[in-house]
């Protein structure tokens, strides 16, 4: 296997040690000392999760100023965003820290016995959750802290009891390597097992393959790439026994502008929304790639104005080359299917130019690939003429993170339709700001119909994550002394 | 396209007028109807849905007589097991319109906005769940009402705002179509558009996969064996959008009866289990496949109880010929592969006799066809040396319905082990009586990891059975109309 080299993301240049790439036999062992974990953490209580979780969050800040530099070097995220998203990182750790301390995952549903035949009577039940297990986690390019090695799958799996074996993305391979020797310095310091977080490296697709084939892993969680993700969602179903598989893929988060609201105010969400577009180099899941108008003069200014905005927008260096050539591809595409172009900032040699193009909406319902993602800072815009183009649009999507509708703030028949139409295609609908940003809290739902996710009825953000790990187990009859350790039998 | 014939399941001869298969285009008919109805449906409120579910389970009630007389002509159930399957269809509809009217459908999770910069400041969220969409429903042969046309997974999409478009089971086509007569009756009664429940029928596989391809439907829910099952989930992920598929397919269900109990009661549990065995002519999902057994002079005792008990079992006529025939093969399957016969009933015309068979671990842990489901009135026992032999054998199992362990009423840790080991491979564990015979209760979880079910975290029994057709979305910063609404838009 040739090594895996790290780049800085701005320059291009291969920069310190060649990492080996994991073999089978390496990813047999991470899995194997994974799996010899799971009996021990999975009846570990609230208060050692926590300490788990607290104390990788506590080694995270305190590495901060190395690991935020090496993660810009491999990356060019900034190190602004890059320390407000390891703080971030940090926040969910010890979110789900709180949620194993407050016993969320032990929580249990009663059922007590009702007398007489049934359908009525039935006997004492007690349903509760058991963790799945070793749990097969797939990093995110673009999130090196909060979708990677100590990201929120991590934390919510560890939360629900499970192990983890990290496939590192190898966009940034030495930050991950870092990370995860941090991680084994907790185990160590808290005398759990190393082999409880595991962490497998590789450029191509074998390791990953491997890993979710592997007859000992329980669940899979990924964050990418719609072709990746849908790949090995394929593997964990051609397994003999197939296995959950949580994958966050692809969504173009359209925006739909009303007249309303730019009639109001179109040249402050010109703004915004051009920062949105370009932020991070448009590298987020949430990222705006279609902006919704209704003919009118209202939209024509704002169009002007979104146009100006996007303009003055400087994107920094992409993740990869491989990235930046796929964003250069993808806008090609949608000029060769017909998309006028707007705004075609040139590349300033290490970093794309923001591009805005535009199409009707009959052309993009009669051509599917310009529903196809391009990531980056990129958007097109699609022109209907009515509220039922408009629903059109978004029937055609299908499947999103979100959807954001500015301009719904009155009742009527066209906006109840509007939201109607927004909230079956997405996992969030936003009615100010923008989609990009992704509040760690209750009520948060990433996810989303195909290809938001390949389970549209979980979330990989927010408290809610932590259900992907935890299999309900009805208990029937249940012994006394079962009973008296909550259903908890070591 | 044959005709499809309906048969007498105890004579074999075919009876009534032969129906007409649906043709790819009723099938589309079926969908696109149905889909016309998603609006209306998924907005109408709790009060509608449990008018509606309950006039069903009236309207059961009403033709009983009929109903179950055409059922046990086609299932050879036999007319108390129907009249009480009828009963609990009418409880599970009731119960679903209960949750309904209790507005279970419609709860929010209000996460209000958090002053601040994240990631601990956030906006106004606010979760709540919208309805799938159209839902195939593809009926089992073992339950003609409560897994049927008004089975368990129609009553709970329907509650959830979801129309359905049944696939009747051909073992019981005539019940199905009188059902659905019912159906319409109940529907043009309360003003209902008709294609809220829509009903294709077919004998080969093509209707019920033309069904789950249609771009229109939003998910599958399937009970029935884990081939037909295992290949529509396959179809449901090859759609150009997959869609979430629920598929209730095998499970063999150990029994570990261990010393403490037999010796304790062991005449009796094998009266039980004889009974469990044979019951329904062992056409049960939950129907015990498997008696795991440690050795010594206890156990020897048992197997011979068990032995003279099932002997004296009459099993009823199976559902169908085919069926009859796979029971055979499955058993000689088994006798093949090593296992040694204990009873071996003749078949007495209409009937297959019970068959009780053993063999010892090692070989079925050396053997993965001996774990396969043998749907009917037999059972394999596996004689085991030790505990930790057990471990392995339900590991090996690794999926399963429900596993029932008889005698680990003191806290030892052996039992406390083979607790754990149960609990990791069942959605459910019981410490007394016997698999069969499922309570339709808000702690039920009928479900459990591949090949019980393609959706372990999900159940399709039980009042969670609900949240299969409901997917999470977030509105943040909804407008004050839509708040005022519930976050329901129309």
């Amino acid at each position: 296997m040739n090594p895996l080299t790290s780049f800085d993301a701005r320059t291009g240049a291969s920069h310190g040690e060649a990492l080996t790439p994991s073999t089978a036999a390496d990813i047999d062992t991470a899995v194997q000392v994974a799996h010899a974990t799971a009996p021990a953490w999975g009846s570990s209580d609230g208060a050692q999760r926590a300490a788990l979780l607290d104390g990788l969050a506590a080694a995270l800040e305190t590495d901060r100023e190395a690991l935020v530099a090496l993660a810009d070097r491999e990356t060019a995220l900034g190190t602004g965003r890059l320390n407000g998203e390891l703080d971030r990182t940090a926040f969910q750790l010890r979110r789900f820290a709180d949620i194993a301390r407050r016993g969320v995952p032990f929580e249990v549903l009663d059922d007590p016995a009702v007398p007489g035949a049934p359908p009525v009577g039935h006997p004492a039940m007690v349903l509760q959750r058991v963790p799945l297990g070793p749990v097969a986690m797939f990093a995110a390019s673009n999130f090196p802290f909060a979708f990677s090695v100590l990201g929120g799958d991590t934390a919510s799996a560890l939360a629900a009891g499970c192990p983890v074996v990290v496939k590192a993305h190898p966009g940034h391979p030495h930050l991950s390597q870092r990370v995860f020797g941090l991680v084994q310095r907790v185990l160590a310091e808290q005398g759990l097992p190393a082999g409880l977080v595991g962490l497998v490296q590789g450029a191509g697709v074998e390791v990953g393959v491997s890993l979710i084939r592997h007859p000992l892993i329980a669940a899979g969680a990924f964050t990418g790439s719609t072709r990746g993700g849908a790949a090995l969602q394929a593997e964990a179903n051609a397994r003999p026994r197939p296995i959950p598989f949580y994958g966050e893929l692809g969504s173009i988060n359209p925006v739909l502008a009303l007249p309303a609201a730019l009639a109001a105010k179109g040249g402050e969400l010109a703004t915004t929304l051009a920062a949105s577009i370009a932020m991070g180099c448009g590298q987020f899941c949430t990222n705006p790639g279609l902006i919704v108008l209704v003919d009118g003069a209202d939209s024509e200014r704002f169009v002007a104005a979104l146009t100006e905005a996007l303009k003055a927008q400087q994107p920094h260096a992409m993740l990869t080359a491989g990235m930046r050539q796929a964003f250069a591809s993808g806008v090609d595409r949608w000029r060769m299917l017909g998309a006028s172009t707007l705004v075609q900032q040139p590349d300033n040699g290490s970093a794309p130019g923001p591009q805005l193009l535009q199409v009707p909406a009959p052309r993009f319902l009669a051509e599917p690939a310009l529903q196809d993602e391009v990531f980056g800072p990129a958007s097109l815009i699609v022109r209907a003429v009515s509220t039922a183009e408009v629903l059109q649009v978004l029937a055609a999507v299908a499947g999103s993170l979100t959807v954001t509708v500015w301009g719904a703030d009155t009742d009527t028949a066209d906006n109840r339709a509007l939201v109607r139409g927004a909230m079956a295609i997405a996992g969030r609908v936003l009615f100010a700001g923008v989609p990009t940003g992704v509040a760690v809290i209750a009520a948060q739902h990433h996810g989303g119909p195909w290809p938001a996710s390949t389970a549209p009825m979980t979330t990989s953000v927010g408290d809610a994550a932590l259900d992907r790990f935890l299999r309900p187990v009805c208990l029937q009859d249940a012994p006394a002394w079962l009973v008296a350790r909550g259903g908890q039998p070591c």
